[in-house]
């Protein structure tokens, strides 16, 4: 994975003390250790599920979904999957009957992922899948050690997984939330750690990584106030739900209160994916507000080389400069045009380019935004392992609920 | 479809000029008129189309597919089309190889759609197609009449249908663009059509929905430098799509130079489905700058009455709260309770109610943001219609294809 930065900057010692607060910080948050842990018990639990089951339906939402999500869509255009995977993230009634007719309740395990245990998107689908099938050997509950779910899985005597301490969701994909529904549907996770091991060999060994990463973090941290918009334009679809699990990791942990002001600060994501996105968002990068950065990235060898045809079409002969070209070789091309076209505009830019998709690279390229988000979230002020924001909307969604029974009783 | 605004505005004066000038735009701009069109002979050409084709591939990119993509993805969940559409919108030769398995090609008809006739994606992957099946009575093309693409077609006596004049690509959902691909399909492009129309007169006779996107637009125009990022949030997968269509629409149409200054002005368009994204992206709206507005979008009545079933599950009591409950009370309750939590950060919100999921009602939807985006263009003085700013990656694309050849001969 390499990393281009189009962007200067100096200030050494600012890059420094914010590499040490993360040197500082490890001791205290878990997802720093995941690359290295022994996922021997997790692979004996994939062991476990039967080959007849075909369907994984993970039940879960926000960070419980978004990592597996993300590495799942990446992989599976490329690779002959041994199960599908199937994501429960809404309470929406069309989407939670659409999603159930595509599986089959004797080849499906569920998996139900909840860190607290008592999400209401979570529960409200369980117990209506539940109700459905209740073969506690069909479910799988992954949660917090002690949580009320761990009691109620091991009163029906269903399988329960932990979560490792000090993990926050977001950043739980490399941990048993993302690598057991990967695990289960074929993909190899000790790679996906090897590569996540790669990236942060290389920040805190000051490989390559170390250098380029601080200087993004503290460019992003120091033009906070202009280039407060932060683009992903990913030139393939593989990448789609990366983008998701992005726009989740940057949001959720860097809009906030600052911790020593009463300022609100906040960087916000947005996932883009070309060619497709400049037809679209292009625009108002090119000419609108100088508010955003982008960060392109790029794929270099598809594996797939199918190539445009030679074959010229009367009328249509300036698209003749297109014949015999391999496709990855012209989206690479676009990919490259947008980049130099955008740099006569003075946007504040960097690449970064995958050898190629599988679990290595995803597995570097999570690790990769995970740093630079701590980094950010160091350096604005931030607790970037908090959501305090979404807990008004919870108490007031429980104030309503309690209103409606008591209005039926 | 209700519109409720929660933010306060007076100013009648520039709401009326607003109005006035978009009463003259309309002699210009050609999708004012779309929802009064004539569609029989759209009707008859989808006659044509044998019954035997059960697989409607679309080629086309940006305008030319979103549309189609976002009123598709909304109606199919809910209704067993006759055929399925298959969208090729990008370069990435993983996605298209992936696309391709999907086909038959004694089931399919191509749609190949580009206003120009020259889109670099659309005819790399024609060509490609093409070459694995040559028979012209296998594609129909949607151009502008004249283009090099409607001689093109009348050479190999394929199929040809036109755009009307003056009509965008990121306007031309409700045109031959949008309609041919959805009526074959199976979806009811009249009833579409008459939404839009049921939206139209309500705001161009001074119906409830003038006053309401009038004051919408002129809050949006007026506070342009703090509120520059504009959040549709959803509460319905099945808007997906819609949202993509609306990131188009609103940021190619608004983030350009200003007509009479050299100031790069632009909104930025956010898509976020609800509940899924208030584990993900409503923290950085409760805590994060406050430079974002939300429009929530809600819908009455999901007409899939499934019910969390009155299942007590042991340590987890106070989850009990939700039995008995309908889905689709759940989710317009999550939706409410968040509307209340930002109300108490006076966050500038408005939410859309739509009564169900049919084509009457995204019709309405679609023109309305139409209404919107070119209300709010008019207001914050740039070109809605045009994208110059995409032109420079092009000429850079095809230097870079030109000396690729150069390169080979």
């Amino acid at each position: 994975m390499k990393n281009t930065l189009y962007f200067k900057l100096k200030n050494k010692e600012v890059q420094e003390s914010a590499f040490d607060a993360i040197v500082q910080e490890q001791k205290s948050i878990g997802y720093y250790a995941l690359p290295e842990q022994d996922i021997t018990s997790l692979l004996e639990y994939a062991d476990t599920i039967s080959d007849e089951v075909t369907q994984i339906a993970i039940i879960g939402i926000g960070g419980s979904s978004l990592g597996a999500k993300a590495i799942y869509e990446f992989i599976k255009p490329v690779r002959k999957l041994k199960r599908e995977l199937y994501f429960f993230e809404s309470t929406d009634p069309i989407n939670i009957t659409s999603l159930l007719s595509q599986l089959d309740y004797d080849k499906t395990h569920f998996l139900v992922i909840s860190k607290s245990g008592t999400t209401v998107e979570t529960f409200s689908i369980y117990k209506y899948i539940y109700s459905k099938n209740s073969h506690a050997s069909s479910y799988t509950f992954i949660t917090d050690p002690n949580s009320p779910l761990e009691k109620y899985a091991n009163e029906i005597n269903a399988s329960v997984l932990y979560l490792p301490t000090d993990v926050g969701g977001r950043f739980s994909v490399l941990s048993t939330v993302g690598l057991i529904p990967l695990a289960l549907s074929g993909i190899d996770i000790q790679a996906l750690l090897n590569g996540a091991l790669t990236l942060k060999k290389s920040f805190f060994n000051a490989g390559y990584m170390k250098d380029t990463i601080l200087k993004k973090a503290v460019y992003y941290a120091r033009h906070h106030g202009q280039y407060h918009i932060n683009c992903i334009f990913a030139y393939s679809e593989t990448l789609k739900y990366f983008c998701e699990w992005y726009i989740q990791l940057w949001g959720e942990s860097l809009g906030k209160k600052q911790r020593h002001s009463a300022f609100n600060v906040g960087l916000t994501p947005i996932g883009l994916i070309g060619p497709k996105d400049q037809h679209s968002f292009l625009q108002l990068i090119m000419e609108g507000t100088r508010d955003k950065s982008v960060t392109f990235i790029k794929i270099e060898d598809f594996q797939d080389n199918i190539i445009i045809p030679d074959i010229k079409l009367k009328h249509l002969e300036s698209l003749d400069v297109l014949n015999n070209l391999p496709f990855s070789q012209l989206i690479n091309m676009q990919c490259d045009s947008v980049i130099e076209a955008l740099l006569e505009e003075d946007i504040p830019l960097d690449s970064i380019t995958i050898p190629k998709v599988n679990e290595e690279n995803i597995g570097s390229l999570i690790y990769y935004y995970e740093l630079l988000t701590s980094l950010v979230g160091e350096l604005i002020d931030v607790n970037t392992y908090n959501q305090p924001g979404v807990e008004s909307g919870k108490i007031i969604l429980k104030e309503k609920l309690e209103k409606t029974i008591a209005g039926k009783s």
